[in-house]
């Protein structure tokens, strides 16, 4: 199963709003065929497997990362491929809450003599599935907040500059994660600021959506996200008191604008089925979503440097925890070397 | 010489202000000897090494982390017992530029026939030296800036709450090093703030001055540090505005009081023959600290904790860098995880 989780995480950024689900055909202590879904609309990962496998699957056992389809979506349903390979054993990691398989799937391997074991290595399938379950089961993205910052928890310097903070192997390693996000989130002061892209470079196997949160007041109209349609989509979420013609003058510009805040805003983006969203900052921004609650993984870049200064900014606005104790403690964070910064991952206690 | 320099650091804590010196004797491609400077006052590396090595020691390599003294201080020269020794060459990592020694160890070894080779991993015995290079050099202790920071740069809550921001380990580590200091400096913030006693525990090898840099607001009277003489002796700096009654009331506590800013106080620790001083904010302090150029070294615990709020304070206050460019990155930082949390140590390039 560990194997199959490892074979999943290959569709990142290829599958969604589909699940990363990986597979493992063993027959007799021997893998005879590994698959993983590869990308949207093609083959499920049971299917990929199997197909590896062929003749060999008859008697065998199957270890699959997330309980087989039973409806016809944009491919056959994989149990019934399942039952025609002849497997005799199916070991699954995670069962399915999408509403047409939700044990639905289990059961119809189980009518047809299949025999099932459920839950292997589940805790490790649930953090790979973390963006599909949540997408799933609340209709909401799933959102990573990502910073860099130097070692004295500066973002930029008091006069605002920001280029660079973190290092060259941090920044390819930022761009990779983007070319694998359905949207790339910042606030109006980030777009003033720093005029950005939000463009994978080089780009990943998906385009995201670029989103500005917007609040009430004007966004400049000379923004290089306004002039570069080649970059992806561009959606900003207005406040209620944004004017109507700055509105207006945006969407002449070939962008969607809709009425949102931060939260009305991920219910939008989840009904569209994004999946996975990367919010950038800025403080404020970032700050109000951690306020409420809204993010589930922190991505944080910290290099070994000192801007120092009581005016340098720091990656959090907002209001912040009353005390130590109302801190909110990521759950099992990993931390990478990327040339001489770390990169810490880890979930938020509500995810 | 690797070894050599790997058993000097055994000392630290225990020799200062004499320098950490490591010392191993090679005969045939052998170790016969191995030695270390252990304590103040106590037998040198070379004489340690040469005990052990014994009659054995007659024609061998001695590597060396310092250039042997030639001098007599607490204990007898060192090069009269290499000399006496029957070594063939002695290979040396760093010279020593204390005034009575400064070459003329090597130049005495030399006079009596003994080969001398000098610069070898000279780089890492530097490191290692840095503390007594400085002082030596300076007349200055090396100056260690501490903080304990969230993933989001805060070191308190927007509340003041702030224990504990790093968890067990990092708790205990910080503590094993307060034990190898000769002095714990805190602001007057922290002082009135947190209320702390500045000591180390369990005890370390060495019982650290606790040092208050007051500026000209009089310090409260009812501090734990006033009334904890065994925690160690305890020094207060004052600004030129101090009241004098105050002073004389801090005195009555059995307080050292002196007048000087950060800067002369440095000078003062230096005079006095301390080694290694551990800031440990608060933010003020350190910021200010961090403007004069006046720190060497970093060392910081991020605990994978997010507090947020734009009030949450930082690490370092002062002025700070105008720009990116100007922005302090450490030399060869490292990093160490102390369970949940990573604790970085580095120097700063001035250092």
């Amino acid at each position: 199963m560990g194997r199959a989780i490892q074979l999943a995480r290959r569709g990142e950024g290829s599958v969604e709003p589909n699940p990363l689900v990986g597979c493992v055909v063993v027959r007799d202590d021997q893998v005879v065929g590994e698959g993983w879904h590869e990308r949207f609309g093609g083959p499920h990962a049971e299917v990929n497997a199997l197909q590896a496998a062929g003749a060999l699957a008859q008697g065998a056992t199957l270890y699959v990362t997330l309980e087989p389809c039973c409806h016809t979506g944009k491919t056959p349903p994989c149990v019934s491929a399942v039952i025609a390979s002849g497997v005799q054993q199916v070991v699954i990691a995670h069962h399915d809450p999408f509403p047409q398989v939700d044990g639905a799937g289990v059961a119809a391997l189980q009518a047809a003599g299949v025999e099932c074991v459920e839950g292997v290595l589940k805790a490790e399938a649930a953090q790979l599935l973390a963006p599909y379950l949540k997408l799933v089961t609340t209709g909401r993205p799933w959102v990573i907040g990502k910073w860099a910052m130097t070692l004295d928890g500066k973002i930029a310097t008091r006069t605002g500059s920001s280029k660079w903070i973190s290092g060259e192997a941090s920044r390819a390693f930022a761009h990779e994660i983007r070319g694998r996000m359905d949207a790339i989130v910042v606030g109006a002061g980030t777009l003033v600021a720093d005029d950005p892209l939000l463009t994978a470079r080089p780009p990943g196997p998906r385009k995201p959506v670029r989103v500005v949160i917007a609040g009430d007041r004007p966004l400049p109209l000379d923004r290089k996200l306004w002039k570069t349609p080649d970059g992806g989509p561009v959606l900003v979420a207005i406040g209620a008191g944004y004017p109507i013609d700055e509105a207006a003058a945006l969407e002449s510009c070939g962008v969607e604008v809709i009425q949102a805040e931060a939260d009305a805003l991920l219910d939008e983006l989840g009904r569209r089925r994004l999946t996975n969203v990367l919010v950038e900052g800025g403080g404020k921004l970032l700050g109000q979503l951690f306020d409420e609650r809204l993010v589930d993984e922190a991505l944080v870049f910290i290099a070994p440097k000192i801007i120092g200064g009581h005016a340098a900014p720091g990656p959090l606005g907002g209001i912040g925890a009353e005390s130590i104790e109302h801190a909110l403690k990521l759950v099992s964070p990993s931390w990478i070397c990327l040339g001489d910064d770390l990169c810490l991952r880890g979930r938020l206690p509500s995810a």
